[in-house]
């Protein structure tokens, strides 16, 4: 039966071929869905299936089909398998690929399946490695065409035809020309090599003095250079100004799509990486829970405050309803700052030491809101409860902690990069800490001085 | 005195040159400064000088500016322009960025500015806004080469000598063919133009069976289309294959990055675009307060759960430490799985109808995590506060409660797109007030029967 789209008779069938053991049938049956069904497909076996099917594929298709699926599964997979399996897999992927598979894994491992690969690659990848990830070292490839700035046309052209196969998946408009010592110091566009004699040195045809990037480059500064310039890929060199590499524009384009993803995620409270629910069980819930019990640890801290006034609250329990939109609200509004600061150093539009203009900014927005709201919940406090002094303590406590919250919400990611902590993981909880201490003692505290100064208001 | 790093320095210097209203003199200051520095020190310029800038320099440097600055500034800026100069400015741009600019403005502003604009691009400009957004119609362009089948090699190198200076911002390595009622028929490599006799008819050369995608096709699909194909740019047919366009790589990949923060953005409460600090204040307070409003809405009605059960409060004080706990924690939960069932949705993993997967998946990790967080909210309820009776209470509250976030916030997003809302804009306000109300349900409603029934338990 020809493959459809009905996902479960899909997954069945293939469940059958991989029990059957046959990586030839697999293959042909994997290449007749479209990529998405593929993937959806795969993606709802078991994970021993998953690791079954990409071991019986030849290497060369397994690494294929490892591009299409999701990071996250992908490195999982590869953790799964015999060490061998996953050398060889990995051996058919392109250099800058490899090290985003490896970078997902611990360190014996990556290094179990460095040893079990061929030695070229793993020397480039090996290097490849010790780049950060957001930075021009991390994200550029290693496939590319390099002269020696001394060689003649015929040498470029007998090399071309003699490697041809391995350069098959290099993109081969440019060359790139070094010096003795390794300095980039030409481009050399391949097709000028047609209309030049064959013992024409290729440093009188290149390029001088081409545009290149240094290996520390950061993502948010490479982006605006490939939003600058239409170029599809730029050299990348050390400190030395040696070439180490070519970084394309696709790469800059995709990172800043992961970093994005990566921010919402940890945002929301998904640490470790992303989630699919097609990963395993105590993975899923584990990674959860260890964001959770952080929270719940800085939620009875600031709980503990509200025990403090436990007998003003006694006194004056209509308190009590107030306290949870205090907390809320102050929260939603700290987050909407804490959004832009993270958007804003993303983007590059706010140094580190900036914090005096952020606290500016934010703090006529907050004031402004923070009136707006708390003369709203006051009103309806008042008028709900029938008591005026109620609308007022809990409306001052609104008003003033949102300006609170949001000054603090536009700081948190700031003071996080200062002090080299991730902004989007720390600033959540801790803003939510914040504010809620905060919230929680102005309402109680000024209600505690209502009842203790006039206590004939408090009906 | 020449640029230097100095923001305030470079502002004050750029204020004056803004002042003088010199044009070229504007032009080489700003050339001097690097990309970083220019963004920069013009986002720290008022708006109005910032609008005054744009109109002094000439019309294609402006637009070479603008493709440098963060979309929501050029779109303001764009805005405040008389119409004329925004006109001459847009037009300098690619059609492509034209329709971004142009989409972010309101129908009138476009319209006033699409009839002062050159003919020929006008009416592209209006045929790309035709399109969704985040489609393949939306996100191509339409500079490339396109000739009819029946067009001879002389006709196409006689056409490029003549509009070699209009064509010079394409990407020629193609050229796509059509025949006679515009349907695409080919792709021709136009280096094997080279080769070819004077009079060879092009549809002898070129390659037929083109790979193309559909101007409908979103943005996941395009994503995934171009992981799997190494084609920097594929040609966009409409619904009778008539080719409408090409799109790049870069641009899918950039509209990724974007999508990815606008989600970011949205979950956070940031609605109505991205928000940058330099820009006008009422639009950065009005926008946030939009927002702030709903949700103090939705806060007042799980409150009002809080007030129906005041008469259990009163008597047994200590479950008003524990409410917003259970309040902050369940949306904890919630967000977490709402974040997975975005990025599922995003990646084109899960269909639109799957609910019953996501709700056992996440149930699954919501009984286990609720155990774990219940069982030791309990403990430290019993322990702080000296009552077994009150841990039991908001023990059994969050886990329950956390169960229902967890199955909540997974189907949210799902339903939300199901009926056609952004899945990112409404699911974190709806869960927060569906998890809070039913958790103060729980614990309140539990404490209610356990005074009720066993009085003597509660010291």
């Amino acid at each position: 039966m020809a493959p459809g789209t009905n996902t479960s008779i899909n997954r069945d069938q293939l469940g059958a071929l991989i029990t059957a053991g046959d990586g030839s049938a697999l293959r042909e049956f994997l290449e007749k869905l479209s990529t998405e069904e593929r993937v959806y497909t795969i993606l709802r076996l078991g994970r021993e299936d998953i690791r079954k099917l990409f071991i019986l594929l030849k290497p060369d298709y397994a690494a294929e089909l490892m591009k299409e699926m999701p990071e996250p599964e992908m490195t999982g997979v590869v953790r799964s398998m015999p060490v061998a399996d996953a050398a060889q897999i990995i051996d058919e992927m392109r250099s800058d690929r490899q090290a985003d598979v490896l970078s997902g894994l611990d360190r014996n491992t990556t290094e179990a399946i460095l040893n079990q690969m061929m030695s070229r690659e793993v020397k480039m990848t090996r290097f490849l490695l010790s780049y950060p990830e957001d930075t021009a070292g991390g994200l550029m490839g290693v496939e590319y065409l390099n002269y020696n700035e001394h060689k003649t046309v015929l040498d470029v052209l007998l090399d071309l035809r003699q490697n041809g196969v391995r350069y098959s998946d290099y993109e081969v408009q440019y060359a790139y020309i070094t010096g003795d010592d390794g300095t980039l110091c030409g481009v050399l566009k391949m097709r000028d090599l047609l209309f030049a004699a064959e013992d024409t040195r290729i440093d009188t045809l290149m390029l001088k003095k081409p545009v290149f990037v240094n290996a520390t480059m950061p993502l948010d500064e490479l982006s605006r250079f490939f939003d600058d310039h239409g170029f599809l890929g730029v050299p990348v060199v050390d400190g030395q100004g040696r070439l180490v590499g070519v970084i394309r524009r696709t790469a800059v384009k995709e990172a800043s799509a992961k970093q994005a993803n990566r921010i919402f995620l940890k945002l929301s409270g998904i640490v470790g990486g992303e989630e699919l629910r097609s990963m395993p069980f105590f993975t899923r819930s584990g990674r959860r829970l260890g964001f959770l019990t952080m929270n719940i640890g800085l939620n009875l801290i600031s709980a503990s405050v509200v025990a403090v006034f436990q007998g003003t609250l006694e006194k004056w329990i209509a308190l009590a309803i107030f306290l949870p939109i205090i907390s809320d609200m102050s929260g939603c509004s700290g987050n909407q700052a804490v959004a832009v600061s993270i958007r804003e150093l993303t983007l590059g539009l706010i140094k580190g030491g900036e914090f005096l203009r952020v606290l500016l900014k934010e703090a006529a927005v907050g004031l402004l809101n923070g009136i707006a709201l708390g003369t709203f919940l006051g009103l309806v406090a008042w008028v709900w409860q029938g008591s005026a002094i109620l609308g007022a303590v809990i409306g001052c406590a609104l008003a003033t902690n949102n300006l609170v919250a949001v000054c603090v919400g536009g700081l948190l990611p700031l003071f996080a990069k200062a002090i080299k902590l991730d902004p989007a993981l720390v600033s959540g909880p801790l803003l939510t800490t914040i504010t809620d201490m905060f919230g929680f003692f102005l309402a109680l505290g000024s209600a505690t001085m209502v009842l203790h100064y006039w206590p004939g208001l408090v009906k």
